[in-house]
């Protein structure tokens, strides 16, 4: 099934609204770098994020080293011939990570 | 700290006993890719991954993306003025992960 792409007023008012996240894969992605306490601190954040995206079947790309996780998404089923395009799962997704963080 | 480096013959030893996993970063790193069923798979393992390396206080650098993993492994405080090297404790961490996976 596809999925509609963000038109660009939609991308806009994502970057407006979430300001700690960016562009990414020539807008095709979006991405933001979390650092927090420690690796407990970390994990216990992905753990949380890591049940929103089962519940949300959207799952992100991530990285972890100690503190420090990025998260990039993209939904491959918007742009499947170029690997994935903005749509309004990310922006979901989007608004349940920084929901997390209060 | 500092802690010692694997000589040569303990790195080939590790890479003899554990012939999934390859040198990164001109030797500095040992890596490995594991694909599992699905996320929920994926993130099962990672969870208990994440128990040992908080046990051992040492942690990768990892990447995932639905049910990939990619686990990188490497010793900061065996070489601090070139990123890391690595030492016991990544043979001690390629040890336990691939006892999880039985």
């Amino acid at each position: 099934m596809s999925i509609a792409k963000l038109t660009e007023a939609e991308r806009d008012a994502l970057l407006s609204d979430h300001r700690q996240w960016s562009l990414a894969r020539d807008g095709a992605a979006i991405e933001r770098k979390f650092a927090f306490a420690d690796f407990s601190e970390a994990w216990g954040f992905m753990n949380r994020v890591a049940l929103i995206a089962e519940k949300h079947d959207h799952h992100p790309e991530w990285f972890n080293v100690y503190n420090r996780v990025e998260i990039t998404l993209t939904t491959h089923d918007a742009a499947p011939e170029s690997g994935g395009a903005l749509s309004a799962r990310d922006v979901k997704m989007v608004e349940a990570i920084e929901a997390l963080l209060g």
